[in-house]
């Protein structure tokens, strides 16, 4: 059977849309840079709200919902802030069939507005840390949209806390770092990340630090999964949040943001999807198993109804497809290109011989299971798979990265795919000759791999790549 | 102690502001009419959220995500639909820093966007029925708002589906009314309803039908707390959402939608909360028991950790408060105000005599509980104040609904709760008369409860009351 897709050797690009478009993930939206995201990419979406913010309120933090239309003079507040968004606003001038005396914009980050409440809501070192978090969408005008990875709307959790000094802010954006995204995409997702801190120049706009986790795709690019920052005490200051420590003495508070969004929908399509389409981690896969009939009769049904309630008691994500009115072929197809794990196959001659035809997504090939022992071998090849995908995704992106000895090399590896560059052979005349190459510092490393506080601190490695 | 809050007796307005910002439920946002939802609340909606998630996907039906920004055109393509929702609509008119082609609304809801997707994807019956979910923010623009009531933006799920048939559109209009809405509304938040037709005049704007549940609040006014539309072929024609049939030939397709929204959580508020504040029903509460440290010891520490254990392992939901260096009333205050069921007061008195005080909030009162007995005393309370509420609620609605035999009666009746009318004698005329006096016809109902098809139907009942 030729390939639905074009194969990803061939133009990379072409087959993201493909599988995008195939696997009916999204759609353009009707205005400039939008999305439509549509049932089967957005029960993914809902998968991984699901597990991060269980994450997210294991660290303390409590959910809440800031309005959609923040008032522009908020924004001017902080100067970096507004430089930083001001190209992207989206902008309401009128409502309710008036203009507005002040332009509102819609929300392209929630710092400002959060601000203004939190400056409300602290007055003593006893109702800090504030932690908050909200799921949320937001507006960033795209000129150059891309399906999950860079569209004009998007949906993400935003993590805004206050904080009593600068060492617990910072220990704060660094547990959300590990313990929340490091975790998630690593454990559910099986995407292997590097951790890092972003140069000054890749800083989000009014933040002092930027920790963010680079995942590697298949074509060599980064994609910046989630970042997490310091804000010092810029929006503190800009917003006045103060507070009286126990000492009786005014302060400004120090204050963290922290985000990922349905852009790592994107990314999980391109570190796991092959020439077949998606391959979905079974932790987060929101269908593990699609037992498909493949022709119909009493005893297949009963079967098949059978199995459901068998693999749904032990606590698997199942769903049974009957349409026998659509060729089988089509059906096994969709499953395939839609990534879900493992197939049952069920017809009448299985049913004969009490077996059912298990077929696996992501190691590959198919083979007859007694009806007697599925759960079991489900069970067991869900957790071989996870495994299987973060070694492949593993191997991808040790394959990418090479290690570097000059700026030179540097272009010519992270034209192919990441390279490991000692930073002190970088510095910021460096960095500004690989952006007007279209590559990036995509953070900064210590030696041990652990983050770095500072671009400062001797003997740091960057990563440079073309990213997302 | 003095109450926190204005009577309700004493101004029902009044004491509904004061539970909203004692309880810090939500705030006012920078923009007109707009809120910001504090983790109190946020955390109830949550609840709401999951409860209503499970019902609707039980019936088939996927979530999916569309744009917030719809070009002003799509609007105008379904007249009374432009007609109903223009003076609402928030306009972007500029974005990316340059001024728009053609305006884009912010969504006051979605049967445009979803209407113009729908028409893609649906081209067989086999295509149909497609049911589709979405949770989201809209904004329309409110020129007196009042939290969770009247808000510029607020948040909801909105269901829309098309179906091949005007009677299958119809049974899922009114299945999602009973099954998710009615259940959901009644089991969960222990809130009786009417439920019923609206007439011409209520309906929502491009429906042939809108079905609706009323809740009574506390001081006789109404509150719709959700609702059900069949849309006829009216947007399928207006977007072209057209269907080959088993037979070959060429349709449009009949669609339905259907919403609750942030509202319901105004409307818990108003039926159950009393002078003591909040008291949310066992089912839905995201805090069924508070356990309070009355005073630390290593003891009480060790007792109230193993209680948590206990209560979580159970499946109950439940916090420890241990803010000892916070007086022990205000604490109290703090669970009963937001509505907490049951508290759990233990100190080192208690834990020498091994017992803890339970202190019910729905039911009143306070006694000793044995530590061994913890559980099934709770569990026990919980199911009881479940009841207990619903019963409370369902006499409330019923002594404050009055029958009447005149249109005058039912002025008087409606200004004091509801009035219970022959339809026969309202009409058209009627009902512009009853408007003129700030009331409504908030339903139709036949004589036995049941939900009528049109409001044709002989001797149909009309509920006549104000409402929020």
């Amino acid at each position: 059977m030729p390939s639905l897709l074009t194969p990803q050797s061939e133009n990379f690009p072409a087959w993201y849309q493909d599988v995008v478009s195939k696997a009916e993930l999204a759609e353009s939206g009707p205005a400039r840079g939008t999305m439509v995201i549509r049932p089967t990419a957005y029960a993914v979406w809902e998968r991984m709200q699901a597990a991060m913010d269980g994450l997210i309120k294991d660290e303390g933090v409590d959910n809440a919902y800031f309005p959609l239309l923040i008032p522009e003079s908020y924004l001017r507040r902080e100067a970096e802030h507004v430089e930083g968004f001001s190209p992207e606003l989206a902008v309401v001038t009128s409502a309710g069939g008036k203009n507005l005396e002040e332009p509102l914009v819609i929300r392209p980050t929630s710092e400002t507005v959060i601000g203004e409440y939190m400056a409300k809501w602290v007055q003593s070192y006893r109702d800090l840390p504030l932690l908050l978090n909200q799921w949320a969408n937001v507006v960033r005008w795209e000129m150059r949209p891309r399906m999950f990875l860079r569209t004009s709307e998007f949906l993400w959790q935003e993590g805004h806390t206050a904080h009593a000094t600068e060492d617990d802010g910072r220990a704060f954006a660094r547990r959300i770092l590990h313990r929340v995204y490091e975790r998630f995409i690593t454990e559910v997702l099986a995407v292997p990340v590097t951790v890092g801190l972003k140069t000054a120049r890749e800083r989000f706009a009014g933040a002092t630090h930027t920790y963010c986790l680079e995942g590697c795709m298949r074509d060599g690019k980064a994609l910046q999964m989630g970042t997490s920052h310091e804000l010092g005490q810029n929006f503190a200051k800009a917003f006045n949040i103060g507070f009286t420590d126990a000492g009786g003495t005014q302060q400004h508070a120090w204050t963290t943001s922290w985000g990922t969004s349905t852009r790592m929908v994107g990314g999980l399509i391109m570190v796991h999807g092959d020439d077949n389409g998606l391959r979905l981690p079974p932790k987060l896969a929101p269908v593990q198993v699609q037992i498909l009939i493949v022709k119909d009769s009493d005893a297949v049904s009963q079967a098949a109804r059978k199995l459901v309630a068998e693999l749904s008691g032990a606590g698997i994500r199942c769903r049974l497809d009957d349409r026998t009115d659509t060729p089988f072929g089509r059906r096994a197809v969709n499953a395939e290109l839609r990534g879900v794990p493992i197939r049952l196959e069920l017809g009448p001659r299985d049913v004969a011989s009490d077996q059912v035809m298990l077929v696996r997504r992501i190691k590959g090939g198919k083979e007859p299971i007694a009806l007697g022992s599925v759960t079991a071998s489900v069970e067991e090849a869900l957790a071989e798979d996870q495994k299987l995908l973060w070694e492949q995704a593993k191997a991808l992106k040790a394959s990418q990265t090479v290690d570097v000895e000059s700026l030179d090399e540097a272009v010519d590896a992270a034209n192919e795919g990441w390279a490991r560059i000692p930073w002190s052979l970088v510095g910021e005349d460096g960095e500004k000759m690989l952006n007007g190459q279209a590559l990036t510092v995509r953070c900064l490393v210590r030696q041990d791999g652990s983050v770095p506080e500072s671009e400062n601190e001797p003997d740091l490695v960057a990563y440079v790549a073309r990213a997302y």
